[in-house]
């Protein structure tokens, strides 16, 4: 995983968090808009959605370890699995492809955000608000402190299983099936207090796309007084448990 | 890969084509049927069951690879992953296997589609007009171009994670699992805008059958003019997921 | 395979088809009784739920290659996977293990079935009729013809991928997974027209159990009239796949 | 597997029990609190949850052999596959983890605690009481012999497979995704009587933290009289498979 260049790992992290981007918005899309016939598809759907999602773009990635997240990135880093100077470039292949991916749902679901418009109060399933939810998270009762907790308990699990599960963070394509079952599991068990950021791009990405570049009609608030739970919870959760893997070497 | 001749070629896509599209018609169909008891599976259920399809589709098809699709089969050939000149065989088993796997599907369901016809105005779930849905896809907002956008973006998705995932096109059991896996995916986070053909034969060759061979009762429109769609994109997205593998070589 | 014994193949069999009867027979049990919390798990719960009964059946009878149904050790002597000689014992095994694990499943149950006695007109899921549909098979429209079509086509899916999947007939772990897939592709697919037996023990034994041991109140009629059914049409694909592989050999 | 220290098996056996109580609670959380999105995933949800919430903390206890429950120990230490010596230092850390994860499933979803109160009479599914549902089990209809039948049979599916599976007692990566499979097969299946306890401390461990713990409002009673079954009825099984496995050696 060290033999690769910066701009290997940049292109890399790039196309795999696009693609899981795209899924992952697009399966909130697929539940939360109106016209949608997969909406009966409720919190399971979402739940396999992302953990799927996740599945496809970490193996697209595959050639730069698939991690799709800054805070898996920064545990690799500080267990030593990954060269900090190739972390830069990491996360910026994972911002602007989160960023990108978000703007690619859109277009997939471009028809149905335009019959959407207004419509979707009273949404039964997966919904937080108007058009928002397909995009970022937020959580079922604001409260920064808590809701931090959740996400660092969550992030925490999804770490602890890359950094001490039976690949001990080398990611081969065994890795990707379990990396697809935490990230369900995660979805099933912890996801609906705060909807599971557990990555700092997965929400920051589309946010931004939201705020300031996608022609929705009707847009909702981007709330960017939350935005940063979802930040720092995941990076405090990966400095705790790389430096849980550093100690028990 | 390379020493499999044409017939046998011809005969192992055409085995796996019809078993895909036997259970994948199959699902539409126990989603849609007035009468079936599986109706309460909704969106998940058919999007678990085409995944599922293909992974039975494919693993049958083992010995020719498991294309089951014109898009994948000329993706891995301008990549260089097959020769062309079996192009043809592939294509042409295909194709007949998805037109003869829908009538399979129309006799596994016989006696529900005589018992549903006329009658299924209204029906809650997975239809999108009268028995048309069991067979073949259609959009839910008609826009060729921004279909054939959704349709693009969700078959590039499906090959890039079978030119660039772990296995790099060589198609093996694991594979299998991961294509099973992408195909759910694509279906749960993709699928609403259009019902997700991603495979020129997956659409026409039940449109065909539909249109020219089977009894069915009271039958829809068969929608020629949205026909198009579903092969021009899928295979536009592996011209462009072709070239882009022998890009990045 | 070839060096287990007749007593070996039998005891394995036995104990593996109890469990997959147990397992499944509880879950339709699990889906149909009036005071279970599982019924809103409806037709997905039926399917991963057998698929999953299979999985954990066939892996506790690996030493005996889990076939766990005279269909799959009919196929595998036919292409010559297995000694003819053997066939008996892992068809005795099957059938006295179908019979016991409805028994089991009937016991995990009692309490349920005490309480749902008399009262489950009007099950909104998965029921065919009174406690029946919790041990064996029938058709959403009786038509033995076209009954048997669906349970031949519905075989016949299984076998293929069982005799030209990438295994070859060779069952291991990861096959298990794949058997697992593809029986819940069936139940999907093409469950809904006559409750996918696609094994003749699993529908003989627990129809034997009902009709004979079972102390239920209020039973409903065992349906001798359906019961060849299920047991003919999946011995027909049996032989037609097994004559197949040894076509293509 | 035998060269691990007690300290070591402790602190592994410790780490994963706390994540397997942790998605396991939160899952049961997640379906039952009044304010939580996921309620529409219902048994399934419950199903899936606790199956891959095994995986998760099994995966996480790679280094210990991932057995999170004492009747699992048990049987391996009667086979033979775990040394006696280490028995204690097992059941120790999975208690202490057990109860550990329930309170951090309460922190995680402590919101939806706070404004579920004296609220969730009449949820719809999931739920046996009040809060109590989310943390410790109970039965459908109360009758310990019953009930225990029921708890020693689920348990004896579950040890079969660890114990004859193809895996025979080595716990590796792909026997994970194994145990994830056949818990998702024993909750559809076997789950719905008793609440599918089959591990002691699984019951147990979040039994103590809810009733001496955990400051929830208007909480339930913790329902002592049953808080033996799932204990002793999962160490029989336990008994009774490490002895058969010994029998068939």
């Amino acid at each position: 995983m060290e033999t690769i260049t910066a701009s290997q790992a940049f292109f890399w992290e790039f196309f795999g968090t696009s693609i899981l981007l795209l899924l992952g918005n697009g399966v909130c899309a697929a539940i939360n808009l109106r016209t949608s016939i997969a909406r009966n598809a409720g919190w399971l759907g979402i739940a396999l959605g992302w953990g799927l999602a996740v599945y496809a773009g970490a193996s697209i990635a595959d050639a730069s370890g698939g991690h799709l997240n800054p805070a898996v990135t920064l545990a690799l880093a500080i267990k030593g699995s990954l060269s900090w100077g190739l972390v830069p470039a990491y996360i910026a292949g994972q911002l602007i492809g989160a960023f990108v991916g978000a703007i690619l749902a859109w277009a997939a679901f471009k028809q149905l955000f335009d019959a959407n418009a207004y419509d979707d109060a009273g949404t039964p399933s997966g919904a937080n608000s108007a058009t928002t939810g397909c995009f970022f998270t937020a959580p079922a009762h604001p409260n920064n402190f808590w809701n931090a907790v959740t996400e660092f308990i969550a992030t925490f699990v999804l770490l602890s299983f890359i950094l001490f599960g039976p690949s001990g963070g080398e990611l081969g394509p065994l890795t990707y099936f379990g990396v697809a079952f935490i990230v369900v599991a995660i979805g099933l068990s912890l996801g609906s207090p705060t909807g599971y950021a557990i990555n700092p791009v997965r929400d920051l990405g589309p946010r931004l796309a939201y705020a300031f570049i996608l022609p929705i009609k009707g847009k909702g608030d981007a709330n960017w007084a939350y935005a940063w739970v979802p930040i720092v919870a995941p990076m405090l959760a990966a400095a705790a448990v790389g430096m849980l893997a550093v100690a028990v070497g």
